[in-house]
């Protein structure tokens, strides 16, 4: 299946500012990028990355900014995605890109066709196992909820199926499916729930990432730390 | 399977207290364990409350204290706890008590039979279909975890497994499902990842909860506000 990947490649993760200096949110959100895009490889997806303009731009900024001046990784986040990633630029805001993606898809073109999905790509606990259960689900519209009211990822085999991710788009996107009169189903995935857009969320990747995002991590110094009761997320200088 | 479901009876949810009075938290406390045992019942589960005192001794609070003055609710609620459940009473804390009890299960007893479970009592989103894929999957050990590090449900097939709920308790777990030498499985559900402790959690109830804790809540004043690009949970007076 064609899968939609939107990719804010300009300052993304502004709620991880606290933590995170520009340049490492952009390389942080590369490599979550990268984790996602392995993982719907390996689901059997075929990914397509919509950014907010050209990755090989953001690139050049990646290699100024990572904080631990890891070559080796850099080189294997950089093979990976030029190895004949498609990446369609559309610097209008996410839910008119997503909408225009989508439609391109049920139009039928070389690249695309029905039926599509979409995910988001600040999802690195994002295992294959979970998102073949999105891809293999029943139901004309498949949703993914997020934690929060969002919509992380889902699918769509109707022609007429919107997204609108202003305000709690979940309950929107189940407006939206009933209002065309689709098939309606969700996927309850923790992994495909957790989001990452602040320091609380950050102790979910160290918790139970495996891959790039947790590596990432780990080098820039953040463990998780328990004072009595509460468990929280800290950084090493 | 059996399926113990710790409830703390006295005081609970202390982290609600911005937003619930004492004898609020006592009635939406005991309104999510009732859709937890539901959903139990109807994943093919026995349940057995683990708690810290008499439920009785808690149900005259609940008919004191309801925001609503809704006696029907009360009275199915008080309906639905007395039908025959087992109740066990142990004030020790949460760890103690929950190895005390798997280690009732695993000895055999008329009440208990191995393999056992352990369920949150405070996971209102836990539906049957969810429950299922816990009490169904292949492992000596199966993981629910929560959000935040925590543990909010497992399955034991192995008599030696014990839990420690402080700290990182997931990654506890897994250390002491693998020094015992157990097959270790993980449940990725969101629904039983999200256990209710403070007002951004009644956020996930609103919605995506369909049975009491969620009408409990409505019926309380709170609902879903956005404001701009932020999703809160406000409450009407």
């Amino acid at each position: 299946m064609d899968v939609i990947v939107p990719f804010a490649a300009h300052d993304p993760k502004t709620r991880l500012s606290d933590v995170l200096d520009p340049g490492e949110r952009r390389a942080f959100a590369r490599v979550m990028l990268a984790d996602v895009l392995e993982s719907i490889v390996a689901a059997g997806g075929t990914p397509h990355v919509l950014a907010t303009r050209p990755l090989d731009h953001d690139l050049e900024a990646l290699r100024d900014a990572d904080p631990n001046s890891n070559r080796s990784f850099q080189s294997d986040l950089a093979g990976s995605l030029d190895s004949g990633l498609d990446v369609i630029v559309d610097d209008r805001d996410l839910t008119t890109a997503v909408n225009a993606a989508v439609a391109t898809a049920f139009e039928g073109t070389d690249a695309f066709e029905p039926p599509v999905a979409v995910v988001m790509a600040d999802l690195p606990l994002a295992t294959p196992a979970s998102l073949r259960r999105l891809l293999e689900a029943d139901g004309e519209v498949v949703l993914a909820p997020g934690r929060g009211g969002g919509t992380n990822a889902f699918v769509s085999r109707d022609p007429s199926f919107r997204v609108d991710y202003h305000g709690v788009s979940i309950r929107d996107h189940r407006r939206n499916a009933r209002s065309i009169g689709a098939t309606l189903a969700e996927v309850d995935s923790r992994r495909l729930a957790s989001d990452v857009d602040d320091r609380e969320d950050l102790l979910e990747v160290l918790v139970h990432g495996e891959r790039r995002a947790h590596e990432w991590l780990l080098e820039a110094g953040f463990e998780v730390a328990t004072d009595g009761g509460d468990t929280t997320v800290v950084r090493s200088e």
